[in-house]
């Protein structure tokens, strides 16, 4: 079969499953820069959808967009030293404007926060201002040395929420509030469950107080970090001087939030639903829901009837149909190929026999459904594939989940059945620096839902205060 | 009054009135590199509706959106001499990432053609896969001396077509329509009339067969190029080698056109519908529609009254309230100044009386409407504003419309009653050098709809090939 050609076995190469599913099923051509991509515009669509979801649910929850500048100025990037120090080596300088050289170099935007740290401190004056609420959807560039489409690119889409607060506990809220929709997008909508914790402090933000995450796992037991959302505490305040006078008239530092969300999510999606035959689109994100392909076309009545279903279907679900001269057989594999939750083929015989024909991509399922069904049958089917999907990447993960109460076993466990390892740690970066050194796995996060799985630290066997989850990640 | 502290009059100062409306009706802040700019809560909200009915518009008429790189290597700009020409002076050059000087040059991106036309060359083979229908919303910045908010600005916002095809009369209708879709963005939503026709070669974009313009006209009497839309012709195709099969099985160039449409939108909203008082926003673009001010809310049942009216309203029109304790003169000004379609009050004697007052913002009208009607009254009036808004400009761009035969009659309409000159030309470059040089009014279009309004050129009385419409513009 075609596709077996095109695509490369998961189990036989995961790497090259993978680039071979963004690059045949159309999501990505590679840009002229080593490590840039141009999103295609069945990529595009499913980042639209994503983003409109998202977008709503910020909006729902009080914020307001804006729109900062691309280029920052080195003076203003070095004001918080732990943040200048995390992104010096990775940013992308402009040093020249037209002709002429600047005075100051420029940094394309890594992130904003000290852009809108600087903008908050114009703003903000009396705790009446505060809680400030913003957000900005944008384009960020990071310098990475080996880069791959969706998973880390020199410049990546992105949204970055930037929150001021009035005490220490409202910006503890609020960064708990942004993690929980990021969980809520990713398992609700995209049927990718995730792990909800804290990062260590070896792996936070630069600059945050402390940084929660979602953590899911990919088809090949490896990690992806799925959303951030940080405590910043009043370290930017301090270093940009965002200050408010309180009830009482005394001047108080604000306490800052920061959270963002990427295109990434969409390779973690291709990766956790993906398989041999390309990808899998959740019904809910999929720009396309259903594809109607006719079958012997070319006989009286069929195109017309095609046309007609899809005209009616338009009502309930995001209906195409391919009415190309290509043949049936190679528009099947091209749909699966690109994921699209239900095929809907329709023929000579069907249309004597009063039905349709529906393929389930998620499990390669037939059903035939009575002409006059067929929305009820669709609308159930939709439904039915976004839960299968949550349940079976659920199941993956949890089959892919081992406990380790030795190194022994650690090890055991990255090498037989990897995934996520549950381990408990003593808080000594130091021991997560040795595991990282001699498994490659890294902490994942300190999850809200402890486990105590043993008494004592995977790595020293000192008294351990954490569960960790460990995995080799993305 | 207040407002007239904080705005300068526009009769006395109009570049300061802009500014001071901009920064007042809190659109924009100065971000912190030179001519870069925030764009603040209430101007995004203005720019995310704009944005969202093109990109309606776009789809609906066929094109796809997708992502291409910030980055473009130098040698890929220089492959088209004209555009890189037209472009060199106003980029920002990358030359490093991270800690290593790069050994090419990046460009960040003024505008993409080259990055679409190279993937173009790599997407197109044969007639079939013609025509390509794409787009993109992105920033992109030019290098500019001197820059003003959402007008002229380091960095913008815009979206840009690049569509490729088989012939160069599907290119000529592409470009057209294109233009159109424009032409009713301005017209039917932002209320903004715009004269319709083609630039002169001096004035087309660099690189393109020829350039179809909208061209508006600001409450100062200065020309705004509202949008613009280029046949690129076979220039680029050449030059990036984007060839397709024909039929016959021959090689040829495809016909490939671009279009874009800017934040600088914003900009001609202000300058068009803006008076003394501050913004004045049409309403199918305005974020808030109406604004509900409670009067006398300390006293019972009238901030209940207000807040049900909010979800009540909320139906049927986009609502918002202001219950805080600032006083109603106060907010009336405030909500003047942003330019929001109606006001509504609501206070005690309202309540007794069965109804509310409604402002309008365009002409400072009070209805009182009884409190069963408000859906009707608000509805119509909303669409009464709407139109008004668009007569008015148009009225005011007919005011500011002259004749030239001569030179003399061109200066003194520039001087006495500045706005569009129509005047006939002979097609030479010198004669409309000329008129720059000793006017600084600049050739606007060659209107589709042609007026003969003498028989010779007014610059050089040779015999006239089209009428042109002149202005001083932004
Ligand atoms: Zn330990
Ligand atoms: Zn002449």
């Amino acid at each position: 079969k075609q596709f077996v050609e095109k695509i490369t076995a998961m189990e036989e190469d995961f790497a090259q499953w993978y680039t071979d599913v963004v690059k045949q099923a159309d999501l990505v051509d590679y840009g002229p820069v080593r490590g840039s991509m141009i999103i295609r515009p069945y990529g595009y669509a499913i980042w639209e959808n994503i983003r409109d979801i998202l977008d709503a649910k910020i909006k729902e929850t009080g914020h307001e967009n804006m729109y900062f500048p691309l280029f920052i100025p080195e003076s203003m990037l070095q004001k918080e030293k732990d943040h200048i120090e995390g992104f010096a080596p990775e940013v992308a300088w402009v040093t020249h404007g037209g002709d002429e050289e600047l005075q100051e170099r420029l940094v394309v935007r890594p992130t904003s926060e000290v852009l809108f740290a600087e903008h908050y401190g114009k703003i903000i004056h009396s705790y009446r201002d505060l809680p400030k609420l913003y957000n900005q959807w944008s384009n960020v560039v990071r310098w990475e040395k080996t880069t791959r489409p969706f998973l880390r690119s020199l410049e990546f889409l992105w949204q970055e929420g930037h929150t001021c607060h009035a005490t220490d506990e409202d910006a503890a809220e609020e960064t708990r509030q942004m993690l929980d929709v990021y969980a809520s997008l990713f398992e609700d909508y995209m049927a990718i469950p995730v792990l909800k914790g804290r990062k260590t402090a070896k792996e936070k933000f630069a600059g945050a107080k402390y940084t929660l995450t979602i953590e899911s796992l990919m088809h090949d037991g490896k990690a992806l970090q799925a959303g951030t959302s940080h405590h910043l505490g009043t370290g930017f305040a301090e270093a940009f001087d965002i200050r408010f006078s309180d009830e009482a008239g005394e001047l108080q530092p604000v306490h800052q939030t920061s959270w963002g969300f990427t295109t990434r999510s969409i390779g973690a999606m291709i990766m956790v639903h993906g398989d041999n035959r390309g990808l899998v689109i959740p019904p809910k994100i999929a720009s396309k829901q259903v594809m109607i392909v006719p079958v012997a076309q070319h006989k009286e009545g069929v195109l017309d009837k095609a046309y007609q279903l899809k005209t009616r279907l338009s009502d309930i679900a995001r209906v195409d149909i391919d009415a190309s001269d290509k043949s049936p057989g190679w528009k099947f594999n091209e749909y699966e190929m690109k994921g699209i939750p239900i095929r809907l083929e329709i023929g000579p015989k069907d249309i004597e026999q009063g039905h349709a024909v529906l393929v389930r991509r998620d499990t390669g399922e037939k059903i035939f459904a009575a002409m006059e069904d067929l929305e009820t049958k669709i609308l159930e089917l939709l439904e039915d594939i976004q839960i299968n999907l949550f349940e079976k990447a659920k199941n993956h993960r949890e089959d892919k989940t081992s406990i380790a109460k030795t190194m022994t076993e650690f090890k055991n466990s990255l090498e037989n059945n990897p995934g996520f390892i549950k381990a408990m740690w003593c808080g000594e970066q130091t021991c997560e620096e040795k595991i990282k050194e001699e498994t490659s796995a890294t902490s994942r996060c300190i999850p809200f839902e402890q486990e105590k799985v043993s008494d004592t630290c995977v790595y020293c066997s000192k008294p351990a205060q954490q569960q960790v989850y460990w995995a080799k990640a993305y």
